[in-house]
């Protein structure tokens, strides 16, 4: 009887419905409030952005939110993703844990972003918008929106931070094949771009000055909407379908973990991983410790501030109560892309408030030597920001051969590197630093917080 | 009821067994020759390039050769690989055809290389040999072989073509992150690289010239062996689990290819998915036309000779007989660099001699508006090779869609292009042009062809 490596549900068996954790909780999240009033953000307030059914979600206290068929349909092209059980990397550790990674490598852009990036599509394309706007920093997001886009039809255009790209252009020209128009951010296109380059002609640019761009362009075009990878409600709930399906393949496996962990940058592909889990440990029929893994150089949890602050740089967005690092902090320059943000879900920062999970920060150089060797056991090599997971999940698993506890670990490895490869080049070269935040340079970038709102 | 978008077997339904279509040939293929003696080479003579057991697959005439367990432990970690039904492709063509691909890209280095280099590893370690050697182009071929070294705890080097060595690093990184050691090709280090070094300093290298390199240092090293990544009779042996697995999911959909159609280099691909077809064919259980589809820039079958011809430019190999552009023709720089090559695999090249299957060439800018549309549809973008492939299926698909036929048409996916962007990148540019073959150069390199041998 050989041991499998991957637990694959059918087809058929795929989730159909969403699972919206709000829905569980004795406390509600704070509202998010606008900047001019301080009052709560009604759905009127977020029409010009998002499409009704998105405003629906943000909001819905219901349990679950039915996937539509044309949605489920595209989920096909890869799901429902393989859960591995990570043998091979448990011998070269020579641990007696039990590692479990699902792996969302697998989408056609090779990250978990299309499992909310298509329904984002779909829902515009329902409600007759021809165009969405986005920000991208790598491209992991803008490359998953690309290709939502086009299997709506739906035009595209991305504001990429100009700093990746000029220097990573492989995503870019993902997102050009999928036939989305990419602009470096700061552009001249937009009051928002324009007013940084004024102050700053070579601004290389940050997250969330290119939010600021395409909510901009969103905002004074009535035929095009705004769309966001992370961050919030909406968001997280498109992607519980990894923990769902996660959940179902542990019952083949016949194992239930003991530790849930995922990285975290806005918090959608923990969200994801960890709610459905989360669910079952609030009903009490699983008990598993759950853990978020920031970078060091972006720890919006374990050393931000929880508050109110807006969620991009010029402050067009609303306020949300988040852990943050202060709106206009830009991150040293980190290799992984996706965890370089300066707020935190506030669902998950609500929760994290309320003790539902635990949060740690590893340095790159660490989380690079742990994708290496979880490449060289299990063949794929991490994207830069699971390579988080990865380490925390190598430190557990060597601790358990210390102790010689047999606990099961599960992680979601939420992307591959094929396209962030130079920075393991960089690794490997020795080139790479790690960029521990500076205690000063936290202090000013919180002392820029929006006074007296909210708390 | 819901149809399917793809079909996967339980690992437990992998195939255990490689098939070997010379043992249902009524005519062998010729020999190789020993370029000295014209004789036929006997083990002896590839004994310090090969090990045993891969010396012993390469002249079998048994039907099946058993997967050893150690090799299927890790295929598990992306095999069985998915069958495609590609509705949403057929939606977008309005044809009433339907079109099957078969997805290697799911492979930990995104191709269908891994199937013939972790046999290939594993054989070499169980021999007690440390260190392989091998060439590669543009770095499919290398990342895979670097990943199988990495499993069975081999040291690896491999002699990259200059050209993309320079110009795209992110799989030499790969390489590298695998542990491997990456030269440039020419090189100083081996006797073939300094010769050419020394006629052209500047030389941005080929095929050719790197497998020279490799084998030399294979040969002048008692614990090295070589490994090569297509042409031989042991590694379409190897891919022959492509097609094997896709004959069980066709089972599943209950259905039955009209035409199975594949792109051609060395031919590793083509052979792996069309051999069980043709042993079914052969068996009259089954009665698919087969299709090879080769660059218009490099079309070994289709304007080639059939003639004993060697497999590198130094001529450091057998004299194999094959349908060949010359050992020393440089095919011009087009983006599918696997199909770069002078030769044709000598077993495929006796094939295509006996009536087996047909071919065609397509130039390049079809092959990548086909990769195109085929990514906007199914989300996967196809690597330049199996662009080659997409494109004849759309072709096909739109002949059926003017005659109502509703053809069966199934291609292999041999990769994805994420680490082949940028070649998208210049289509999209306009930059890309096509390079039909001149009807002089392929005059002057047949002239070269080693003379009065075995023909």
């Amino acid at each position: 009887m050989v041991e499998r490596t991957k637990y694959i549900l059918d087809e058929a068996d795929m989730p159909t419905r969403w699972y919206n954790v709000i829905a569980d909780l004795d406390v509600p999240p704070p509202p998010p409030l606008h900047p001019g009033t301080g009052e709560p953000v009604g759905p009127d307030d977020l029409a010009p952005l998002f499409p009704q059914a998105l405003i629906e979600q943000e909001v819905t206290t219901e349990r679950y939110v039915d996937i539509p068929a044309e949605v489920l349909e595209v989920y096909r092209l890869w799901r429902p993703s393989p859960l591995y059980r990570a043998r091979r990397l448990e011998k070269a550790l020579g641990t007696p844990a039990r590692i479990y990674y699902k792996y969302e490598g697998v989408s056609p852009v090779g990250s978990h972003k299309p499992n909310t990036a298509v329904p984002q599509a779909y829902y515009n394309a329902a409600e007759g918008i021809a165009k969405l706007t986005t920000e991208t920093g790598a491209g992991q997001w803008g490359s998953a929106l690309a290709f939502a886009c086009a299997t709506f039809g739906l035009e595209c255009e991305a504001w990429q931070v100009r700093a990746s790209y000029d220097q990573k252009p492989y995503r870019k020209i993902m997102m050009e094949t999928y036939g989305t128009t990419v602009h470096p951010s700061p552009s001249k296109l937009t009051e928002a771009g324009r007013a940084v380059l004024a102050e700053h002609p070579d601004s290389t640019g940050s997250l969330g000055i290119a939010i600021s761009e395409a909510v901009e362009m969103a905002a004074q075009d009535p035929n095009a909407r705004y769309a966001l990878g992370s961050v919030l409600n909406h968001v997280l709930l498109h992607q519980t379908i990894i923990g769902e399906e996660a959940l179902k393949q542990f019952e083949m496996a016949g194992d239930t973990p003991d530790l849930v962990v995922g990285c975290t940058g806005g918090g959608s592909n923990f969200g994801g991983l960890t709610f459905p889990f989360l669910r079952e440990k609030l009903a009490g029929r699983a008990n598993p410790v759950i853990r978020a893994v920031e970078p060091a150089a972006c720890p919006s949890l374990t050393r931000g501030t929880y508050a109110y602050d807006f969620g991009d740089t010029a402050g067009l967005t609303p306020l949300m109560k988040m852990h943050t690092l202060g709106h206009d902090f830009i991150p040293d320059p980190i290799h992984a892309g996706g965890l370089r943000y300066h707020g935190m879900s506030p669902l998950l920062s609500h929760l994290y408030e309320q003790g539902f999970y635990e949060a740690q920060a590893i340095n790159q150089r660490d989380c690079f030597a742990a994708g290496i060797q979880f490449a060289r056991s299990e063949g794929i090599i991490p994207a830069p920001e699971p390579t988080h997971a990865v380490a925390a999940c190598i430190e557990e698993a060597l601790r358990c051969k210390e102790t010689g506890e047999d606990k099961v670990i599960l992680t979601a490895l939420c992307g591959h590197a094929n396209l962030d490869l130079p920075a393991y080049g960089a690794y490997l070269a020795g080139e790479m630093v790690d960029n521990e935040l500076d205690d000063d340079v936290l202090r000013t970038s919180l002392a820029a917080l929006p006074a007296g709102v909210g708390s």
